[in-house]
């Protein structure tokens, strides 16, 4: 690292990039990338071109010594990079669609991170994942993989147990939460102390005090209404909330709303398509705006596309791991001994301490007993879903299927994944 | 035990009865009997009488002296006992036809033993054996409370947790399987080894090795046909079944046919009625005939009744224990360090060996990864349940309730609670 | 904590006391206290006159806001406080030099926090510190109670399993450890990060990276004699220091160079005496030192006195739990998850991220093989010693001795018990 | 096994090998072996031909149809066996008289299966036992290994941890005990119920109930002496004994009476030598008598050879593991969940069922605190033994030395070590 860091930037043609470009940019005093590699692959090469134009200008306007490049060569950008993350999407937009649609014909929750949904893009990317991992263990075996790639937790428990590449899970929702806190009681996120017990997506906030304070009865009592941009704002039952032990990720509605998320989808869908379709339309608008020759900073209408401080939680990671600063940031990353009912090897989400040599886990001082079943359920489909993928067993991804809580029958189970299976053809040769 | 033993029947009165008088009077050699007690509350007593007249007609003819006495008086029939054997049910059949109709209402599997029926079940009936704890402790501290009254193992971890009874659950399927493997394969149970893992009406049997050959993958490939009386017999999915990892009980079916199950209920609700319905009318037909005093021994129709095999199941059990026999029988025992990922004072179901001091559970050797989330998360709702029966708490009950895999949403959850806590008002002054 | 802190040392008496003064006065910013209690008992009334006195003279001429409060009575003392700490010696000095002398006559270590000695010392403190305990849930329950009296993991143990009083064990080794990698890699602690793994007085320190450089190899290699004061200094056999997988705590050197230790210790025993005896020449010395009128700041000699760093070891514990400051700092914690092969309350000396709601243990990634067998050792003895200390049990003391690795039988042990506590029963009432 | 079953023996040249013979005639009806190999290396020659022809005269008498076959050619004996087990002494009884000797001229404990000795053979015997294992993984995949080479524990878990062999480690201690029992309660062991906790030769009997009676009590209280031949007869203190919690192996004795132990052993050493020698005598004259053509049974005199029911505890675990018994033995086996302070792979001599698929390990149900230290320090010294005997590593053997809870410090350790390794280097070419 003598002369700065090099990054690379696995779906560099992202409609984020301008995000984490700035970011770069912002943070350069504590954080001295020198080069920042954007790679992507043949079917992206034009919204590579577009927003790499985009990151050359916003670089060259800030005055930094950051030399930004564009390539197609994924082990070029990798090999000896001290960082390497990742945005990519296999199979675009197209197949969210119809990770979104098909379920819902079958009177099932669509969703791009939980569900049969979700099963499936951790069928397509994951293997993906494990093709880059073995770039970086031969070209960059010490890099840190920051992986935003959903459905992160399985992603990243896939790469931590099917190779050596040191890699971190990251959601942006941990820091939104603090964002929200901090406005909510005019703090800074320092006088802010959270914690987190559960799976990313699918997680418990235990502990919120403010400048000591304990604010989560008041939060669970009220539940003034945090929801992010993701999810559709359904409202909570307060008796049950008030009991609940914990202030809920926005994604647990899934769960325990079921009914009236999947009424939300189902009316979403007969008007303007699934949330898919609707990124879809904010991606293209924002591809016009990048454009733009004139345009040197990030447009203020990225933040409409739903990834709010992703970012701000990449580039926090980074100047930690590289400045050993020893803060608490939640995380994705190996169970260990933190929650006594889930393996060693199992991700989950949880607070750590971030010092030079990676995440430690901090202990979770509470945890739900309601909790503990939801968790080991979803942590049972994620951890056969990982063994189906790397495998490529279509009996284990049924029993994933079937063990997922928003499955309601092995019968609903088995024509899901088959008729998901074979929409996801191009993308899983080893199902085929 | 100088002179024999001394054994209280609470629920003397019910049906079964015979059933274990046929046991004890088979099996006195090994398990000398001095007094048996039958008792029953006062709305019982005509049942107790009819059926104590027979049990004294069934010792009569079998020559052995076995003193046998009906009682209203519970404190009587527990004092100096060495063994205490429950069937009881509070709130007879007629709250078991809630517990069965008014899910089925709200398109909800309704069962006696599981989902929202099994949970007013533990409601109506942990704080009962409780109190009934509170006089042995008392009066018998050092016996053996052999507890058959359902749901088996959430009322024995219900006893384990909050007295100091020394308590064992039992369920008639295990024995039901040894019996069932013995006739297909033309063989003893000595020469059968089986191996389960779970929860009582949940587990998965992982080993089976009839004369050391071992016999699961053939029975997981075909599933010839293996259906408990209680439980409709609809047919798994074989791809489903040959990846499973281990035989289902047959209560597995409402988890993952869910839809199929729902739909015979329903069926059999427009029919017939619920299962509780068709009991009751075995139930009087078994009367009628035990008022016969020409009858002095157990009639073949008790069979029709469910419950083959209770009876021994308990002697097998009494005599183990009695005569130190060191065999092994699967039993709800608390978890222990058995199955990693329950506290240690988890009732769940599992190989034991019984000695002179109780049973001492056996390592299971395969947990199936895919059994896991479903035994955790039925677990997490039987421990609300049981601090919801002990502390009366609504919003315990709501979070029990919601947790439950087999219901939809919070929402229904709710609706469910509140309409069967007003149903069962009468079993629960706790939460009036 | 509206207007500042309050704190109340017990045993305030103690040399020691300029030491911390010195602390909170250069702390003020961080850690605003408003009140100083120094509290004895009436035999060290002389003492706490003559260091309060300076104390007094200290804190009028840093000119800060501090009322310092000089009392007998315990009681006003706890009132209210946000910091207790302790620093007592029940049986002073002289009951010291029997923890050394008795030892050593029967061939044994004799040393004041391990071994024999420090199991006398355990004796006669924890029910000393539990009864004050008392008074703190009574008048401060939320107060933190900073424990230095020794042997400080024992006594951390028992007031936490035997009162509701939240403590932290502290020990100046390991900062002092940092101190003495700061100078010699000239550089500032923030850039050095260790790994604590053990018992306090027991420890392994298996990570040490310097500026992100492992710089553990090269210390176990050389092993450049780093020693504390309090512990002679004998050399390590290179091959074994090379192999061990850690750098040792010093007083490791009692368990793994006894021979030549106690050599040394007989040799001592000839000459000067214990180091019991040498230490209450160098208080005397800086008591006279304390009592001119003119002095106004801590003496230099007090360093002689073994204690270094001490003072800020201790505040700070405290400027991180009253600023929620949320850096590392190593301290003696309940396990919890950390030691796999140690119950959740025993108390450990582990890295913590210390928070406004007290220190949370971070994961130690390192344990070696050859530390488990002497940390359990010791930890057996620990808690059967914690346990006849509560109970006054001469066979749970006996058990307690004859564990302790260092008794080289139990005929010793029996010896060695009913010698000392006959020297130790005015302290020890529970056991005559 | 259609035919019935083929046993090898290695080591089939030793004294022992009339008792394992006799076994197998008396249990011939539940345990039909068609095939018995003896077989023994080059220098065990002329004892393998007295012992095998003694063997032959024996099996001719009975007049069962079993072939005694002698080699050697170790694969040949291996090759298809249903049971192989070892009764080897790598170096002989020379070997030995130095694990004694050596150890003594230090001060220090010198005992065939503890402390340096019991190293000493690990050393020589792990690497020969792997090496055995290699062929019966190749040549008897299915075979179980039945090991009472000493020390049977580290033997065991080298096999367990570091081959695929099915093996299990046995002792004589346990069913000695049993015997005491019987003939002291004049009872039969079936009425008997003991349970052990901790290592092979370290383990503690925590419950000893005879006819459903609990006499732990008054057999801590008296001590009655029951003492093994292998051991020297010392008196335990009464108080300590009383309060330990468990009736002690008696190899405890040298932990807890080093001094007394070390005493009568340096005794013994002036007078007629070690045990090793004393045993090479007893041998001789052992095979004396083997050679008398007229003998036709196991002499008398062998009893004297210390190893009392060898044959009878191996006989038994043959015929539960043939005969898919289901009754409850004392050996040693991996830990799994057992002891919640050690890892799963830890061996552990413990209760065990033995099912035809092998030995279930039995939960504890009372582990003495005061036994846990030195259960842990021991494994920790035999797990860093097996690890040095593995990979020949001479710094992790100092590790293993320095670890014994018998060896005074690190200097004696390394004394020792380079004394014994060089004694033994003819069977330790890992070393040099
Ligand atoms: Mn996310
Ligand atoms: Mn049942
Ligand atoms: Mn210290
Ligand atoms: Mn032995």
């Amino acid at each position: 690292m003598a002369q700065g860091l090099k990054v690379a930037v696995i779906g560099g043609g992202s409609s984020y990039t301008p995000e984490i470009v700035e970011g770069f940019i912002n943070r350069y005093d504590k954080l001295p990338i020198r080069e920042l590699w954007l790679v992507d692959i043949e079917a992206g090469r034009h919204k590579l071109e577009i927003v790499g134009a985009l990151a050359k200008r916003m670089v060259e306007k800030s005055g930094l010594p950051i030399s930004v490049h564009l390539t197609l060569n994924r082990r070029e950008a990798i090999d000896g990079a001290d960082f390497v993350s990742t945005q990519m999407r296999v199979g675009l937009l197209e197949a969210r669609k119809w990770d979104e649609h098909i379920p819902n014909l079958h009177g099932v929750i669509g969703q791009e991170t939980t569900g049969p949904g979700g099963m499936m893009k951790a069928l397509r990317t994951i293997p993906a994942l494990l093709d880059i991992c073995r770039d970086i263990e031969e070209l960059a075996p010490n890099a840190w993989l920051l992986n935003f790639t959903n459905p992160a937790g399985m992603v990243t428990e896939a790469i931590r147990r099917y190779s050596k590449v040191r890699s971190i899970g990251l959601c942006n929702a941990p820091i939104g939460l603090a964002k929200w806190l901090s406005a909510k009681y005019d703090t800074t996120p320092s006088h802010i102390y959270t914690e987190f017990v559960g799976l990313n997506h699918l997680h418990w906030v235990t502990r919120i005090e403010v400048e000591g304070v304990d604010r989560l009865p008041e939060l669970l009592d009220k539940r003034a209404e945090y929801s992010g941009k993701n999810v559709p704002a359904s409202e909570w039952d307060p008796d049950f909330l008030r009991s609940l032990g914990g202030f809920p990720s926005y994604y647990l509605k899934y769960f325990y709303m079921t009914d009236v998320m999947l009424e939300e989808q189902l009316e979403s869908l007969k008007g303007g398509g699934t949330r898919a379709e609707i990124v879809k339309k904010v991606e293209d608008e924002l591809f016009e705006l990048y454009k733009d020759p004139e345009l040197q900073e990030k447009p203020k209408q990225l933040e409409k596309r739903g990834g709010a401080y992703y970012s701000e939680a990449a580039v926090n990671l980074m100047e930690s791991l590289y400045g050993d600063k020893r803060d608490i940031q939640t995380l994705n990353v190996p169970n260990g001994n933190t929650l006594d009912f889930l393996p060693p090897d199992a991700c989950i989400e949880v607070n750590c301490v971030v010092t030079g040599q990676g995440p430690l886990a901090l202990p979770v001082t509470r945890v739900p007993e309601q909790a503990k079943g939801l968790i080991h359920a979803v942590k049972t489909y994620e951890r056969l879903t990982i063994r189906a993928a790397v495998e490529g067993d279509r009996d284990v991804a049924l029993q994933a299927m079937a063990a997922h809580p928003l499955v309601p029958s092995v019968r609903v189970a088995k024509r899901l994944l088959d008729e998901m299976l074979e929409k996801n053809r191009p993308y899983l040769p080893a199902f085929f």
